[in-house]
């Protein structure tokens, strides 16, 4: 009987196969021998490479936390160009721009009563200052951001905000839009009803004693909000069981340092096309990183993939046909101020495609696209060398990442290689973002799918562009 | 052959079993039947009580942390006090000394070169100051203590000696004592040697970005040590990957507050013996704890479970033959001060045995003891009863708590409860340490072992003691 049931199972599964036979299969473009041979060498190479571990390391160790348009950032572009340099890529340069400047110098919160306790936070980037010394109000807890926008001034007036919704872990990343709603819209939800300030459970998915950063408004300058910081989970467990059980009291004592103008810069490397050196094969990580942590998930990790990927392709027999950029935006963090300016200095070059490696080390578990519907083919062809990665087909509406935004607006193709972020958010722009939160066996992963990418579309002529830029 | 193969495993069995059975039986003294049901009634009774949990959330909730000597400290024993008699619990008291105090107002370091950045550290327990704004030295790294001890002054005078030893993760706690030397041993072979400072890898499991705080010297008052601390792990690994690269120069600052004498003080609760009051069976947790955590594992736990397991045991149908006596210790942290205290004040009475719970909250996996040879009987009598929670017997040769190590002294028995701690030294002493670190079943075990070992000892009239005091 076993035997007799598992031939029926064979033959509905060969049937099965047959159906799908019988749909046209999906065209995937050809390569050639060369190219064939030219991924599996990169492939193989990659995973054995520690090239990408050693550049992580050397940034977090050398230069460490980064933040927007610090001294350490500068610091941070000097290192990466004598590093683009020294792997023998070329055209290295600092593109430079100035932007405004916000840092926490203090961030300090106490439960003042019914009982005297520290809690851990982070101010908010583009938080206002409070008075010195802090400012010491009664809590108004809210479930959500929702809860809050359907609140009236009088609940509100004089007190400080305090929104205590949680995160939802997933793989995709997806849990963090909902989260992070709250940071971005706490302040000007609280500052209309007349809140002294506004504090908020941390947007991440860890219990672990750290508040993570973030900013809390969608463009600096600011200083006209109001203080804004983070709890870490366990002080706004502490928090919410008090706000429930009576009337809370909070000190919070936030001081900044704002410059309406300072240094940062972009960082340009290339290994130059050798058909068609104007066709840009954009590959794009940044630079800065909050600064409680070392910056090595956030965006260290992206830094050493695109870098270690592209030093694979250079060190092939033959350079691509077209022309692999590596970009290293500075001021991502603080709003994609790299980013825009790289759009604004080279946004009418042709750009085949651009893609962004911001979502830390995890393993890449598929490839999506934003392509013309006619180059799936390519999508295809890309996806089948990535499958040996454990690499599967996404979908082609992806919006690609901040720092390529610009130039998807341009009408540039986007490839997206989605890495598993179910652990992302326990480190992310949290002190914990440190070497140890990256698995190096996943990182070579990275490296090797974008080796593998970024060679196909380099040495081919494919045309990827959508039919017409996406609407704004 | 595979029936038959297995007919001769389970024979083989059978015979090493009768080989056993042919030893005489190890003998276990027997209980009663009323004894009997009043076991299987903790039991049960534990792993369906929410108690130890409620305790433990309301003391981290309304008192949070609360440093040996602090002002808070003295609300934890007020809280205590009240639960207790809120519990009805009899002669509930606090009984005040006096101690030194010493707590961190500022603790912060970064390297200033080859780069700047900054480091998490921790000041420990007993640090001196350094001058105001900090001290700067070059950094000499050592793999360990013993290195440490084996270096000369010419190398280490006027530098900060960093000794980058790790410790080793164990179920037992086996790893802490070994790794724990350079927290009390470096100031003084450091100072020794003409050192500026001394800082340590932080004595701990985790990788988290906290450091672990901890007494660096044996005995308070000091202030004639150096100033001394803990790194996290990651900024251990970017020190020492930079001092094995070349010089590095750190600044190092840490402001103490210190005072000869502040008030510290012991909590104490009673159930009444019904038969013989006056011979007591010390049920022991310390309620001070470091305040970079909340002290909900080290000891908020031991507190939440021994009171648990008492108040199980006040709830039985007639109070048990002998006191059950609740010690929950003052300023354990920093020198053993309320244990010490409370061998001052009550070494003469009669102590049956004393136990303490003041591991965290990993589940009971054996039962040790310190009992005469001729008791052993009553160590089986205990394991028996806990056999269904998963706990088998230990050894004979137990040393007991610190809390408790005063009442072994004068003679008295000892049972340990051992926890597993492979996940204990992860937070242990960190900012780490708080509510959602304790598994609550895991905490329900404990209070059930507890009760039932109390219980059986509570309701005999066993003798326990060894046959003379052990050695100083």
């Amino acid at each position: 009987m076993r035997n007799f049931a598992f031939g029926l199972a064979v033959l509905a599964l060969a049937s099965s196969a047959n159906a799908q036979q019988a749909q046209p299969a999906p065209v995937v473009a050809p390569i050639s021998a060369e190219q064939q041979r030219n991924v599996e060498r990169l492939r193989n190479a990659a995973l054995e490479s520690d090239l990408a571990w050693d550049i992580v390391e050397g940034l977090v160790t050398d230069v460490g936390p980064r933040l927007a348009a610090s001294e350490a950032e500068a610091r941070a572009r000097e290192w990466s160009a004598a590093m683009l340099r020294r792997q023998g890529f070329s055209n290295v340069r600092i593109e430079p721009f100035t932007m405004p400047f916000w840092d926490a110098v203090r961030e300090e919160a106490s439960i003042v009563s019914p009982s005297r306790q520290p809690m851990v936070i982070a101010a908010l980037g583009g938080s206002a200052p409070t008075p010195e010394g802090g400012l010491e109000a009664e809590v108004i807890r809210f479930e959500s951001l929702a809860a809050l926008e359907a609140a009236t001034s009088a609940q509100v007036q004089g007190r400080i905000v305090f929104i205590d919704e949680r995160m939802t872990r997933t793989q995709d990343g997806s849990g963090y839009g909902p989260a992070v709603a709250k940071r971005g819209g706490c302040a000007s939800r609280a500052q209309a009803r007349g809140a002294a300030a506004c504090i908020i459970r941390s947007v991440g998915t860890d219990t672990q004693r750290v508040a993570h950063q973030g900013g809390s408004v969608r463009q600096m300058p600011l200083g006209t909000s109001l203080p804004v910081a983070a709890l870490s989970p366990a002080d706004a467990d502490v928090l919410g069981r008090l706000a429930q059980g009576g009337a809370v009291r909070v000190n919070l004592n936030i001081q900044v340092e704002v410059r309406d103008e300072a240094p940062s810069g972009n960082v340009i490397a290339e290994i130059r096309g050798r058909e068609r050196p104007e066709e840009i094969v954009l590959l794009a990580a940044h630079l800065d990183s909050w600064d409680l942590g070392q910056g090595a998930v956030d965006d260290g990790a992206g830094v050493a993939i695109i870098t270690a990927a592209a030093k694979l392709i250079r060190d092939l027999p033959r350079r691509p046909r077209r022309t692999i950029r590596i970009l290293l935006a500075g001021a991502e963090e603080n709003g994609v101020f790299g980013g825009r300016e790289y759009g604004r200095v080279h946004g009418s070059e042709t750009h085949v495609v651009a893609a962004e490696s911001d979502f830390g080390a995890g393993r890449i578990y598929s490839v999506s696209t934003l392509f013309n519907e006619d180059a799936l083919q390519y999508a295809r062809a890309i996806q089948r060398q990535l499958a040996p990665l454990g690499v599967n087909l996404g979908n082609n509406t992806t919006g690609g990442g901040a720092d390529v935004d610009a130039i998807r607006r341009t009408g540039a193709a986007i490839v997206d290689l989605n890495q598993d972020g179910s652990l992302y958010f326990d480190v992310h722009h949290t002190p914990n973002d440190t070497l140890d939160a990256i698995d190096p066996e996943a990182l070579r992963q990275n490296v090797a799918a974008w080796a593998v990418f970024a060679y196909l579309v380099a040495d081919s002529d494919w045309v990827l562009t959508p039919p017409a830029p996406p609407a704004e």
